[in-house]
């Protein structure tokens, strides 16, 4: 798999990852561990919550796009994906279980670092899509990368 | 516990969280599951990281905030801890194991909703410290929370 410098990214440059289908286990397991709240694990509470129905946390959906990131988009950055922040991160829809997710990454922006010298700043638009092509998460990274050349 | 409604918040009111001590493995199995980058679970390779260490993924460090808020802020909103999304999130530090993280949470906006009578948005900056007083996290979430009274 190509490695990718600063210099390698393009505004406009488009990943899509692999696809994953998210069942109700790992949506209660998620819960319990990191947002122990009841329309998250309970069935029965979820129908009296604002959801109406069991949902995933936000967070889980954020998490699962970004392993989907990491192994199968290809973006590949030589140091790794070093996000620095977020500009936003939203979730328009919630995410159900057997939803089956992918994430397509796109180059909004490429600042080389003026502090840093031989490193760059890439912003990047990550839309997680589930199966009906809804937009269930949304995130605006900046990613820290290193220049090929430092001059 | 006392349940908030969107009337029971005024900007500038401040929450603290517990705190929570990050393990090693806890930063391993965090990032086999949802960030498998080396400088997340392998000491060797993360030295010659950008990290030079071994240091937790900023998702994790995010989500151990988000259940310390859960569970021991005593936020405790009547219809959840429910999010819109995030204005922005930021990882100024990186998290280390054996860093003992807390959460202090600080209104910043009280919105009303437009589009539907009897609820509002919380605007919150989350502040994630180290046990040297160090932000390690920051997130500016957007909370939909339900109002005591409809008119």
């Amino acid at each position: 798999m190509t490695v990718r410098y600063f210099e390698d990214f393009t505004v406009g440059d488009t990943f899509s990852t692999a696809k994953h289908t998210i069942t109700l286990d790992e949506i209660k397991t998620f819960a319990h561990q990191y947002d122990p709240q009841a329309f998250h694990f309970d069935e029965e509470r979820a129908k009296e919550s604002v959801f109406t129905e069991l949902v995933a946390s936000g967070w889980h959906c954020s998490v699962l796009s970004m392993r989907l990131i990491v192994e199968t988009s290809g973006i590949n950055i030589v140091n790794g994906i070093v996000g620095l922040g977020l500009e936003s991160m939203r979730w328009p829809r919630p995410t159900r279980p057997n939803d089956t997710l992918h994430v397509v990454a796109k180059v909004l922006e490429c600042i080389p670092s003026r502090s840093r010298p031989g490193w760059g700043v890439i912003k990047m638009q990550w839309q997680t899509i589930n199966q009906d092509t809804q937009v269930v998460g949304e995130a605006i990274p900046s990613l820290w990368v290193k220049c090929r050349t430092t001059s």
